[in-house]
C-alpha cells in the first residue's frame, strides 16, 4: 500500500534525508534542501544514470552547460514569449491560481475565498521563466533568464560537438543539471518545485528512422524504471494525445508514477522533429547540419528527447520503498531501496558501547569496510533493536553487529533488512561477502 | 614553462572541454559550457573531492541545498547590505569598472577610452548579487537571490543536521554546487566566471580549538593539492593580512596557483568564528547551541572554512598538465593528467579500420575494457600517429593498439602517454595491467 505525502515527507526530514529550504527562516516555497542521506542517494541515482546512459556508451556526449544563457536562445527557442501557464487572479481576495487546473472548464468559484465568476480575471500567460539582469546596467537589454529546461544546452552545443568531436549519426547528447521554473502554484513536496534536476538526451537521428529509435528509447527508458526498483503495476506509459503534445512534436509518451496525490508524469518521451535545431539555425545564422561521411549529404538531424527528472526519481524512489511492517512491538518502517541506491550501505555495530573489547572489535571491522564502501556508517547509539529500526528507516541492506562472541570465533553477525534474517560471518570472508551482495 | 591563457582556451575548444556559452549567439560573459572530456574531467574532481572529504569520512555531513533561498538568509548573513564591488562609471564612454583594481589609488584615466579622471564616478558599491522573483506578484518582498556562495546553505541547515544526526564535535557540512556572482567585469576564463563551481566545507569546532584545527585543514588542504597533480613549486600559501582580511575572521590563508595572467587565488582557508551561525540566531530566532552530550553545556561552536573552486581546479589542472614536446615532426601537445582525473583512460585502435580482422579483434579487446572502464573511448580515425597526438591533447594516459601480429600472438601494444614507450601485452592479462595503473 502507498504511504501518504505526510508519511514521506516526515520521514525525510527526520532521518536527514530532505529538509525544507531556508527552513530556520520559514522556507522559499518550491525549494528543497537534501540532507546527507538524501545527497547521497540523489547522487547514487545519478551516477547510475550517467554510466547507463552516457559513460558506459559509444554514442553519446555529456556535457554541462550554463545555467545562465544568453537570452537569444531562450527567445529563438520560443520561451520569452510562449513558456508559461495560463494565470488567473481573484478581486476579491487577490490569489493567483492555474486555470488549466480545471480540466476543460473554467473554475465557477474562487479555490481560495469562494468568491464567484465574476470577481475572476479572463486568464493570463504568466511565463514561468525566472529573469535576471547580467552586468551592471538594469536595462531590458541586460536581461536573461535562470534555464527552464537543460535541453537547450544541448541544441545550442549541437555544432560544438559536430566540429569537436565528429560524432556519427545516429548520436546523443546527455545532461543532469538543475532548471528553475517560477511555478504559480509548487505543490507536492518534491514533485512540482521551482528549482530541479534533469537527467536529459537529446538523441540525433535521420528523421526517416525517428519511429525506430523512438521505441528504441521507449524500451530504454522502461528498462532505467526496472533497474531503479520501480514495480511495474505503479508505472504507466501514457500516449500523449494530439490536442496536448507540443505542436512540434508528432508523438509523445508520458511515464506516469502512482505517486500518494495521484498518478503523475515522472518522464516523458518526445518526438521534436528538427523543431529547436531549426529554431537555433534561425535564430543564430550558424549551420547546424550534419554532413554524411559517405554521401556527402547535409541535413538538421530530427530529435528524440528522453527526459528525466532527479528529484521526482527521489520521490518514486521513496515512495516505492517505503513499507510499515509488523504489528506491535515488531513494528518497523523500512526502506527497501536497492542496494546500489541506498545511501548506506552498511552499518557496524559493537554489541555494547561501554565495553572497550567490542568497541575495539567493531572499529576493527568498521575500518575495514569504510576503505571498501565508504557508504559505510558507524552506529553505537541506543540498543541493538533500536539500531536495526534506525537503519531499517535509512533503507541500509546490511547491519554488521560485533558481540561477545566475536572475540572468541572471529565473526560477526550480519542482518538483512528485508528479510531480518541474521548470518554468521567470518570477518575475514566479510568483504567478499558483501561485495558479492553489492 | 606555463602555458599562455589563449593556448589553453583554444585547446579546450577544440577538443571538446569548455566551449564559450551559448556561443552560437555571441556567448553570454563569464558563463561556460563543459563539453563530453570537461564534464568528464570536472565530474573526477568532484568525486574524489566528495570521496576525500565527505563519504570517506566519519565526521562530515555532506548535503545539497537549494539556489534559491529564503532572502532573509542574504538579509541576516549581510549579503544584502554588502555583498559588492566599489563600481566606477566613466561619463565619456559610459563604461563601468572595479575601482579596487587599482590597488591603493584611484585610477587617473578611464581604462576603457582614456578620458581623465573628472569623467570618472566616485565608486558606489555594486552589489553583485544576481537578483529574481519568485511567485506571481512583481512586488518587492519576493525578490531573493541567486546564491552568491554555498556556505549559507551549511549554515542554515545547522540545526538541522544537529537534530537529525546528533554528530558529535568537531563535525563537518560540506556541498558541492554552484554558484552566482554579476562580476563587473568577468575574463581569465575560467578563473573570474559570474556561473561557478564551488566545492565547500563548514568545519565546526569548540572555541578553543580553532587553531589546532585550522593547522589540521591546512595540512588537508595541501594534501589535496598534491593529489590532484599541483606541483608544489606552482602553489603558494598567503596569509591575508589583517587589513585584507573580512572583519569576523581572525585568519586567513589562501592559496595561490601560478596562473598564465598572474599569482591567483585558487583556494582559501578561513576561521570565521561564530560568525556566521550567531547572524542566522539572531535573524531567523533560531537556537544554534549545540549541547556537549558529557557536561551538558550548550555553546555556539565556531567555524573553519576550506573552500575549493571547482572551475578553478579545472583550470589550474589544464594549465599545470599542458605540455609541449619535442620538435619537428615529433612534437606534440600532451597533457598529463594524473591517470584517475583523466577523462579518457584508455584508448583502443585497430591498427587499420578497413581491415575487418583488426577491427573485428580490436572491438573485442575494447568491449571488454569498457565494462571495467566506462571512459575507454574507440579511436579509429586517421593514421596512428594522427591518434596518439589526439590521444595525447585529450590527456589519455593508456593506447592499446591491435595490429596484425595481435591476430596471432593475442597480444596488443600499450602505449604509455607521458614516456611514450610501448609495451607488448597479452590481451588476457590486459585487465589486470590496466587496473594496477589506475
Amino acid at each position: 500500500m502507498a504511504p501518504d505525502l505526510d508519511t514521506i515527507v516526515s520521514l525525510a526530514k527526520r532521518r536527514g534525508f530532505v529538509f525544507p529550504s531556508s527552513e530556520i527562516y520559514g522556507g522559499l516555497a518550491g525549494a528543497w534542501d537534501y540532507g546527507p542521506f538524501g545527497s547521497e542517494l540523489k547522487y547514487n541515482i545519478e551516477h547510475l544514470w550517467w554510466k547507463r546512459f552516457v559513460s558506459g556508451r559509444e554514442d553519446m556526449y555529456g556535457i554541462n552547460s550554463s545555467i545562465l544563457m544568453n537570452p537569444k536562445v531562450w527567445e529563438s527557442a520560443g520561451h520569452v514569449q510562449g513558456f508559461g501557464d495560463p494565470l488567473m487572479t481573484c478581486a476579491n481576495c487577490k490569489n493567483s491560481f492555474r486555470a488549466d487546473e480545471y480540466g476543460d472548464g473554467a473554475p465557477a468559484l474562487c479555490s481560495f475565498c469562494g468568491a464567484d465568476t465574476k470577481s475572476l480575471s479572463t486568464p493570463r500567460v504568466f511565463n514561468t521563466m525566472f529573469a535576471t539582469h547580467v552586468g551592471v546596467s538594469k536595462d531590458e537589454e541586460h536581461i536573461t533568464y535562470l534555464r527552464p529546461e537543460t535541453a537547450q544546452g544541448m541544441f545550442v552545443n549541437f555544432k560544438n560537438i559536430l566540429d569537436s568531436l565528429h560524432p556519427k549519426l545516429p548520436f546523443g547528447m546527455a545532461q543532469i543539471g538543475k532548471a528553475f521554473r517560477n511555478e504559480i502554484a509548487p505543490r507536492d513536496f518534491l514533485f512540482r518545485a521551482r528549482e530541479f534536476g534533469q537527467m536529459e538526451i537529446e538523441y540525433f537521428v535521420k528523421e526517416a528512422e525517428w519511429e525506430k529509435w523512438f521505441e528504441y528509447w521507449r524500451g530504454e527508458m522502461v528498462g532505467w524504471i526496472e533497474e531503479i526498483g520501480i514495480s511495474k503495476n505503479r508505472f504507466h506509459e501514457r500516449e500523449v494525445s494530439d490536442t496536448d503534445r507540443a505542436h512540434y512534436s508528432k508523438r509523445t509518451i508520458d511515464f506516469d508514477y502512482d505517486f500518494p496525490f495521484g498518478r503523475k508524469e515522472l518522464y516523458g518521451l518526445a518526438y521534436r522533429g528538427d523543431y529547436d535545431l531549426r529554431k537555433h539555425e534561425t535564430g543564430s545564422g550558424a549551420d547546424m547540419r550534419f554532413t554524411d561521411p559517405e554521401t556527402g549529404e547535409k541535413f538538421v538531424p530530427h530529435v528524440i528527447e528522453p527526459t528525466f527528472g532527479v528529484d521526482r526519481t527521489v520521490l518514486a524512489i521513496l515512495c516505492e520503498a517505503y513499507a510499515e511492517e509488523g504489528s506491535g512491538e515488531e513494528k518497523r518502517v523500512v526502506l527497501h531501496f536497492k542496494p546500489k541506491l541506498a545511501p548506506v550501505k552498511i552499518a557496524v555495530f559493537p554489541l555494547l558501547r561501554n565495553k572497550p573489547e567490542l568497541v575495539t572489535g567493531a572499529r576493527e571491522v568498521f575500518q575495514a569496510l569504510k576503505g571498501m564502501f565508504p557508504s559505510t556508517l558507524w552506529d553505537d547509539n541506543g540498543n541493538i533493536g533500536k539500531r536495526y529500526r534506525r537503519q531499517d528507516e535509512l533503507g541500509t541492506p546490511y547491519c554488521v553487529t560485533f558481540d561477545f562472541e566475536s572475540i572468541e570465533d572471529k565473526a560477526v553477525t550480519v542482518r538483512d533488512r528485508d528479510t531480518m534474517e541474521q548470518e554468521r560471518i567470518k570477518v575475514e570472508e566479510l568483504p567478499a561477502y558483501l561485495s558479492e551482495k553489492f
